[in-house]
């Protein structure tokens, strides 16, 4: 494999000392980029990306040519996996994803299995086209959804404001909500060790709804999963855990053997360090709303971010994923503005 | 005006001891009631309901008969304020709202204006009818949305998971949405001031979507608004602002002239005790969905809930709306589990 030539974030990630603060976004490789939607059009769907493997390298490395990112991350989608359990997914345009079967009872577990990791064969063939394209430019970024996120998605069959289903689930059978947590857990960690097997730098376990728990129960019902697949991992590359939403749980992600922890925009950077202790890495955590502003507006914001995060530990990136009508001008501000600063090592 | 046979809530509000917890659930006037079910189908459509004075006391009422909560709170709907302000609204059946006119440019305030609250007589004239009904049985809520709230409905149109366009105009155009917020505020301070002439006993402002705004947009944005109703309503009656999701943002609302501070069920109480200090109310926070579980786990956390809050200026409620499917049976067991249970005062 070909040497990094700019393993910034790998640095960041690990807690060693940086030239300066590295950048990606979520959502990157997406609708924001007209390259994105000229290969997008001219697909069938959203899947039919997913499943090729050349498209999904190519658009993969667009942020990196165009926006000049200081990381790639595979385009996929964490719905893989409980489509490679048995449920396939529909991405309906506008709506977003909608499982025609969805698991509610005892009897729906016939539906579904452990996956064998080499049913999505066509994500680590995306990876290695990747790799192949990028020529060591950057790293490569891998990604699972956290166990619970895909038990909502699997449960409810589609996005929900507040996944009172699931959550049912958890307080009426909570035996089926184990059984299912643990058949995705063990999914996922073989789905992840298979994309470091075909190469990626570093992974990360988005878990989008964990802020519909409590404390409590992220702890008792999402926090053993997680452990499970950081300590899993977490020796082979370096781990971060995005728990959006859970500004409650962060002293809780920060128990596990992840080096980093996402911090969503609405959590405060002080509020973030302090909870998570001095140790780990931290990732975020612009508003993209902020990405709707004039250029000195997206600029302030921008350096007050990297102050309050510091020089050290810290990954530049949006607090969620960015919203898919932001000028990509706008983001080039975002990420030059970070490429320029130089902190006050002093301080 | 009756004499309050009941008048826990108002106590715990101002801080006065009391001698048991007082109790009242978000949404209670709703579908989770057969009863009220009943009402609804009778009619053609949601909007009937709120603007027929003597079915919204009807329902109003119910809880008070069917539930036992020490307070009933006024049926209707934070989305009469924007349409009295001139965007009327339709309740799409399982959809939520939706406003076929928004506002997303100058021009687009040709259309609205400060409304008068005359225009919303038939909310006063429920409010009389359901304090004939509860004859001072329980003290009466009045409530209105934030006006954040209600810009991302007047912006988005509907709902959304992100109020993306709302937060856009925030970012592009502060002017507009400055304009927007002070026209809101005018109209809901005065909404507010017609109930209490009508006779609500206490307030609640819904600050529903606080949550997708970071804290210092909050307090530049939100908190401003906030405080005006609250300095302009708190010298009449008890006056609680709920932000969801504004977890950050608890110190700041502390700061207002308001009595109480709702708690989401995210929120650890002991971390809101922390923020808001020692002198304001705490309402809330049971996760609604611990009402799925049995009656036995429901008891368990409804007391688990009582203790972190303590035996003073604590109002016990959920910390989210209660979810539609709910039994009623489950809503009894929180209820009456707050009913009986004795705080250990010597601690």
């Amino acid at each position: 494999m070909a040497e990094l030539k700019n393993d910034l974030i790998l640095r960041a990630a690990k807690g060693q000392s940086v030239e300066r603060t590295p950048v990606w976004l979520m959502r990157q490789a997406g609708r924001i980029l007209p390259e994105y939607r000229a290969v997008r059009n001219s697909l069938s769907g959203f899947k039919e990306l997913v499943e090729t493997p050349e498209l999904a390298a190519e658009v993969t490395i667009q942020p990196v040519d165009i926006l000049g990112v200081d990381a790639a991350i595979i385009f996929s989608d964490i719905l893989v996996v409980p489509e490679a359990m048995g449920l396939t997914y529909e991405m309906v345009e506008k709506k977003g994803p909608w499982f025609p079967k969805t698991i509610s009872s005892e009897n729906d577990f016939a539906n579904i299995r452990v996956a064998d990791p080499n049913e999505l064969d066509y994500v680590y063939k995306a990876i290695e086209h990747t790799l192949a394209g990028l020529n060591g430019r950057v790293p490569l970024i891998g990604f699972a959804g956290a166990p619970f996120t895909i038990l909502c998605y699997m449960v409810e069959g589609s996005g929900s404001k507040t996944f009172s289903k699931a959550r049912k689930m958890i307080f009426q059978r909570p035996d089926l909500a184990h059984k299912l947590m643990d058949m995705i857990t063990e999914t996922t960690i073989s789905y992840l060790h298979a994309q470091v097997d075909a190469g990626v730098h570093m992974l990360q376990v988005f878990d989008s709804w964990a802020g519909i728990l409590d404390k409590d129960l992220y702890k008792a019902f999402s926090m053993p999963y997680l452990e499970r697949i950081a300590d899993s991992l977490s020796s082979r590359v370096p781990l971060t855990l995005f728990a959006k939403g859970a500004h409650f749980s962060i002293d809780d992600l920060a128990s596990t053997s992840c080096r980093t922890i996402g911090v969503d925009w609405n959590t405060p950077p002080a509020y973030a360090r302090a909870q998570a202790g001095p140790d780990k890495t931290l990732q975020g955590n612009l508003d993209p709303t902020v990405l709707y502003a004039d250029g000195k507006e997206i600029a302030k914001h921008t350096i007050k971010m990297l102050e309050s995060f510091g020089s050290e530990k810290h990954i530049a990136n949006l607090g969620h994923g960015v919203y898919p009508d932001t000028n990509p001008d706008s983001v080039k501000i975002f990420i030059d503005t970070i490429k320029s600063y130089e902190h006050d090592k002093n301080q």
